[in-house]
């Protein structure tokens, strides 16, 4: 291998090693860092992420890059070194197409948006954060100037989905809605279905304990992760071989953090089973929000509120709290976990009206950065589309508008498709491996995971970042993206729960 | 100010923000890092490490001291500024004399050594570290050749305790050894203290409660840190809002945890202590290995076995372990505490025998240095060492010579001194504390520490690390270093413990 190109992994390694570190110094903020900490905390994690990217902006890394594209040639498309070269490219023009101002500006934008906003949602005060929102929506804009694009969300949106653009997504989701609004009124026209069981107090250490047994039949190794009690659940990465989860538990909700375990796991799952050799890179981490929200989502709903996985841990979970669920059915808690409602809170929606919730903010977003809707229109905008996706409104903005951290944190558009488009992927991934393995559906029966597991790693996990969505689609399931199988999954499964 | 002294600040603060950032990789790997995350982490912590050494040898660091002498001289000695300015030079000056060759040969011995050490004393097999011993020796001597000495063993003592010579320190320990050894003789040659009751089961979470009521009203602020459980305790910092400490606890020992507990609130009240003017810069740390002793030490022992501490603490002690202790009267829980043995381990040894584990590792230290003893002689000046001081011989080299991880820790020199530096200060400090506030001894009969903690911030925590060892002594003292306080200390206590 060339000089270059071992100089090109040499400096990638200190950044990814900087990033690492920057990943801890945030979890221990979330998990296990005292009050006082706080203050100089903050101040670390913008020094390394402020000394990563000086680093990866270097000029030095651009000219490496250049020098490196007749070895990237010289390999096939779908080689780690040629994925490398490729991908550091990108992120690298990415990176350098941002004027360092704009980047200062933007980071101290976000924390003063952000610290606002920690204020104002509890105080249902969206005139305190108006003006702020202006001015996200103003830096957004100039933000995406910085790159050639056809429509001015089509950058921001890049930035989480590679090679997403604006009207793609907004084609995708309109087909989608039009699938989805009548399904979700006819369900909710119908009695809802009876889930009081779940809400009985169980001990968080009972909750935690069947959760790890769950997530470890699925292949989650503790040996390379572990679990922690954060506020709001998340999945950090310092390394392939220290991949970790966080989990909320409320102890007068019976599967509230098992659901949140298993999202978690998820996540996890794709990052675990990414190739050893891609480990430091920027190829060592998953390729996009939308196939990583694909997989958290095939582990919490696809597997995880499916009848198969019920009908294995319903009796497990009757073990483990006897007393909640002693008399509760199979059946009963199979609909319980698959109660369908319309409600206003995104985080605690269903599987059906989900992505009500997402699309509706994802076009509030794009009408914003068109300039068709003003920021001082946006909570009364917010409530209609609800009105009109949903049957209801909020009674303030707390529940509105200001619900969302994602706005808050500095940049108005790019925040949302990911989480649709993962379900979407999701449903077409998950039956190319039932196409594949069709014992699948048994095998879950019996609690065991491996071949849909195995399926997966070979599939889509090990090959890290070296493929955009796309082509990872593409590749796994031999077509385009498309809503088809997920509208399928969603009819089959709640028309059988509904009767529709 | 000077934009010169400004960017002197600002270059330090990212320096200290990568050593916070490895503070905490270093932290985790302690307490809950999994298996799987130490390749990498090795690795993370050596490219922060790398970063902040090339920042900090950096000659334009070196160009802005120089610029920064005359607005130095310009304030007083003992000022914030321009004790930043005297010990960050002092220290750029350490740093920079060691050629870069030296210091990658010398990271790379400790790791390689640490490991075989790792394997080599479970299986007590010192014929393996033996030539990797020889290594440290020579890395240990061209290390010191890199600077300016009297004593070979200098530059490596004063890495750890600025301001003290091998000259010095081996002065002060002959004449301590001179009262010790006869002291150890006399009590151990009459019956030992029965401390069985100690040796009782109890539980690890009552036994850690127990630990943080009492460091909590020595004034350790929880707030600003926490407790978790390693293999071997420690104290560290993030920042000066975030100090913690870790504890080891043996559910078959009541006390064990407690001391230790003690031990590292004592270095933890230290950095909490700390001026917050001094944060992020070179000067808001301990000043010395040895001064930081000296307060894990009071705390301990000064404080945590005496008689007044117990008066309080030992129906408290007994309400929370009353089966175990519930028959245990004050006196014979005081002389438990107290016991004086002849033992071969130097992290077990009391308060009269610990400095003479100490002392004969100083001196071997010094005789390899000096080129007197061989390393292939070492086990056996070891035993012969023990068997002069203590009048024991242990079995093996397991609990002899291969006995503590400092040796194979790539340096040889300079590792001990600190442990008995510090508690011959720690009875100066406290000699001071109590002349200027002689009710100390009742407030801790009342569980009270607030006018100790507060003699000791003023005196000591507060400065950071402006002032040498030896300033810091005489400031707080009046006196220049002297063992006649720590020696009378240990005369008083034990002659009434011993009726000697």
């Amino acid at each position: 291998m060339s000089d270059a190109f071992q100089e090109l992994k040499r400096r990638l390694l200190e950044i990814n090693d900087l990033g690492a570190a920057n990943a801890l110094l945030s979890w221990d903020q979330a998990t296990y860092m005292p009050p006082g900490g706080g203050e100089a905390r903050g101040r670390q994690m913008a020094t390394l992420a402020r000394l990563g990217h000086e680093r990866f902006t270097d000029p030095a890394l651009g000219k490496l890059l250049d020098e490196l594209r007749a070895f990237e040639a010289s390999q096939p498309y779908d080689s780690d070194d040629a994925s490398l070269v490729r991908i550091t490219r990108r992120e690298y023009e990415r990176a350098t197409c941002v004027p360092v101002d704009l980047v200062s500006e933007l980071n101290e934008h976000q924390a003063a948006t952000y610290r606002a906003w920690t204020e104002a949602r509890p105080a249902n005060d969206f005139a305190r954060v108006r003006p702020l929102l202006e001015k996200t929506l103003e830096l957004s804009r100039r933000l995406a100037e910085c790159f050639p694009h056809e429509h001015v969300a089509d950058p921001l949106i890049e930035a989480a989905d590679h090679g997403m653009k604006a009207e793609t997504v907004r084609k995708l989701f309109v087909e989608l809605r039009a699938k989805l609004v009548p399904i979700v009124k006819t369900i909710t026209d119908r009695p809802a279905a009876d889930d009081s069981f779940l809400r009985r107090q169980a001990a968080e250490a009972d909750q935690l304990a069947f959760g790890r047994s769950v997530i470890e039949r699925f292949g989650y190794d503790f040996e390379r992760g572990r679990q922690d009690k954060t506020h709001h659940p998340f999945m950090t990465k310092f390394s392939l071989g220290d991949v970790r989860i966080t989990t909320r538990v409320r102890d007068d909700d019976l599967t509230d953090a098992l659901f949140s375990t298993m999202h978690e796991a998820g996540h996890a799952l794709y990052e675990q089973g990414i190739d050893r050799r891609l480990e430091g890179t920027p190829l060592g981490g998953g390729t996009s929000a939308g196939v990583h929200e694909s997989q958290s989502r095939t582990w919490e709903n696809l597997v995880g509120r499916s009848r198969e996985f019920w009908e294995f841990f319903h009796p497990r979970l009757q073990a483990a709290f006897p007393e909640q669920l002693g008399r509760v059915s199979l059946d009963a808690l199979y609909r319980a976990v698959n109660k369908v409602q319309r409600s206003l809170i995104r985080t605690d929606a269903d599987e059906v009206t989900y992505n009500l919730h997402v699309m509706l903010r994802f076009d509030l977003e794009l009408e914003l950065l068109e300039g068709k809707l003003a920021v001082k229109e946006l909570p009364e905008a917010w409530h209609a589309r609800y009105q009109a996706d949903l049957g209801i409104r909020a009674p303030d903005d707390r529940d509105g508008v200001l619900q969302d951290v994602h706005w808050f944190g500095g940049r108005m558009g790019g925040n949302f498709q990911g989480y649709t488009l993962g379900n979407v992927m999701s449903a077409q991934f998950y039956q190319a491996a039932l196409a594949a393995h069709p014992g699948i559906p048994g095998e879950i029966r019996q609690g065991r995971f491996a071949t849909l597991h195995g399926w997966l790693k070979s599939q889509l996990y090990r090959h890290g970042s070296k493929f955009t969505a796309a082509e990872i689609v593409e590749r796994a399931t031999g077509k385009p993206l498309t809503i088809e199988p997920y509208v399928q999954y969603l009819k089959r499964k709640y028309g059988e729960l509904y009767t529709l």
